[in-house]
């Protein structure tokens, strides 16, 4: 183990107490390990913990930001301040896609962000939080609680010494927002995509060059021309973004994104040192967030479609031809994926099995 | 206010080191103010409380019964025993039906049950657990959470001094299990169904005759003839209570429950005099177990669905004619019920803006 549970005690007691220019100082010069003086021996004694959670949203961003922000509210509310959750948007101590490394190195002690940001590392992650075609919000829950998702996902993180955990959902995805109409497959066509997850290798299949940029970055890029069209989140997250003042054309479903799990990352030899009863209240927060989240989500992205509806995007259906094309895509690059390695071939595996039986479970219930 | 605040402090410290058999005992004699003897000073001096969680499930039962154990364990591990909660199955304390009371009058500090079951005192109440083609899921949690349904349900319940909760969901139900096939609106002609909610009155108005059972009294009037079908939950809260044993025909889509949402009910003097932190870890267990509650609803209906499958059951669509008279009827039925009284006319608004304006987000992001 790289980082000890006694690094993590010092570390703690170094932060407890720390104002938040201090926070801001550390972070404008990057020396993180100097953060926090004095006052701190009283706090410890008290068995108080000060956490940093890291997250790759802008803080208090609608959605996800708002998600980081109750989650830590709850840990911190139902502790009684014996885990004193500090929420630290993008860039204030780490960038959006720095805050993994922040919590194995102990620079951080929790981050709230998204798994497929880690697929570079560790190629399984990317089926923990959607996958094209795939599970919808409540399937994807139901295999990561009760169908064994958690277990692999344990064990997809266990080498980088965190522990993963569902907190939040954005729901179901949209396709994207374009500058140009799409007539059909064709237009696709040298189109500049910013796009996460699996979602862009398809896109790439069909003709079109994609980026991945933090949400910091995708509005500049977008208003400049940088890029061409945006699939982020959905229509809640988007307009927040205001990717509607500089894209007229919305496009459905979202078959790159049918599901938008966000992961609460805790550094595992901090979660090993956790008493029972603070890990416990951590899960219940997690859990409850998930809950939450994604029902605001859904509740924000109705509205938020209305009044685009009611404004000057247009709101449309993909041209058969692209969701045709994608989907034939999907089954070569998802095959092509899951041979990426032994753990990815099993949480594969794993995912399709839960698709199967969830996904027949839905079509009856659904009428 | 009947119950005083003091009353329940009182009663927590009678039943501090109260053991099984005590309660048992005080459950047989119904004298639930004697239980508790001894013990209990030092643990109040330390800020313990024991909670008795009643349900209107049998103990440790497929679906809800073990929504309830969960979220006992997790509102006592988070609180390190603070609030130790320990669950009675139906009929330990109260009847499955006499859970309310038992919350009302202090016997209990909190339930885990279903509001549609105390229409008869709130008909607004029925709202919050699901209604005849209403919210999905997903949509219920969005309403309750964001769209203002947890103000009007605490304000319905405000007049009998209880604070709810969501806490759990069983998901989309099945239509119901019949003896016989229903081949046209006249099979529902003098059938005999156990039904729960206004799904009953619509049935009624198709020519059904209704009766309500609890759970536990559900197989035995199937088996012996008393009733000729059932509705009750979802494939595996179903099939765990053997009904696929005495019927055959298990008909979707389940117009008449779309959702399942499991209230926890807390006496409302109880909680207001909780400490910040406490009640925080006790919503944050409620909401946690509302998420893990449907997950689990979802996979394991998944897995039961295929079970019945592979055995004797015919899992079919209602006919035609029945889905299409069971829609007009419900207009008629949900329009009177609205009218009960100003409260439910409210609940009744606030439900149904929202149904249109999730429905239509619904609809688009399903492709």
């Amino acid at each position: 183990m790289k980082h000890s549970r006694r690094r993590f005690l010092k570390q703690a007691a170094l932060r407890v107490g720390t104002g938040a220019s201090a926070v801001a100082a550390a972070a404008a010069s990057g020396a993180v390990a100097a953060a926090g003086l004095g006052l701190a021996t009283p706090a410890i004694a008290q068995g108080l913990q000060r956490w940093h959670l890291v997250t790759s949203w802008a803080k208090g961003s609608a959605g996800p930001g708002t998600t980081a922000d109750r989650l830590a509210a709850r840990i911190t509310a139902a502790t009684d301040g014996k885990v004193d959750v500090r929420v630290l948007g993008a860039g204030e101590l780490t960038s959006p896609f720095g805050v993994l490394d922040a919590v194995i190195d102990g620079a951080a002690e929790m981050a709230h962000t998204a798994s497929f940001f880690w697929a570079g590392r560790a190629p399984a992650a990317s089926y923990f939080t959607t996958m094209p075609f795939g599970l919808s919000p409540q399937a994807h829950s139901a295999w990561v609680r009760f169908g064994g998702g958690q277990a692999l996902w344990d064990e997809t993180y266990a080498p980088l010494e965190v522990k993963p955990l569902m907190a939040g959902n954005s729901g179901a995805n949209m396709a994207g927002w374009f500058k140009a109409p799409l007539q059909s497959l064709a237009s696709l066509s040298g189109a500049k995509i910013r796009t996460a997850g699996l979602g862009g290798e398809i896109y790439r299949r069909l003709g079109a060059t994609t980026v991945t940029l933090p949400p910091t970055e995708i509005f500049g890029a977008l208003q400049t021309g940088v890029i061409d069209a945006v699939e982020f989140l959905g229509p809640f997250s988007d307009r927040s973004l205001g990717f509607d003042q500089v894209a007229d054309h919305y496009y459905f479903p979202g078959f790159n994104k049918p599901n938008g799990t966000a992961e609460a990352l805790i550094n595992a030899n901090l979660w090993a040192s956790l008493s029972d009863d603070l890990r416990a209240a951590v899960q219940n927060a997690c859990d409850a967030e998930n809950d939450a989240g994604l029902a605001e989500a859904t509740w924000f992205n109705a509205q938020a479609l209305a009044a685009l509806r009611a404004g000057s995007t247009r709101i449309e259906a993909l041209p058969d031809d692209i969701v045709e094309a994608a989907r034939a895509a999907s089954v070569e690059v998802l095959a092509d994926y899951a041979d990426k390695d032994a753990m990815t071939r099993r949480v594969d595996t794993s995912y399709r099995t839960a698709l199967e039986a969830l996904s027949g479970w839905e079509r009856l219930y659904q009428g």
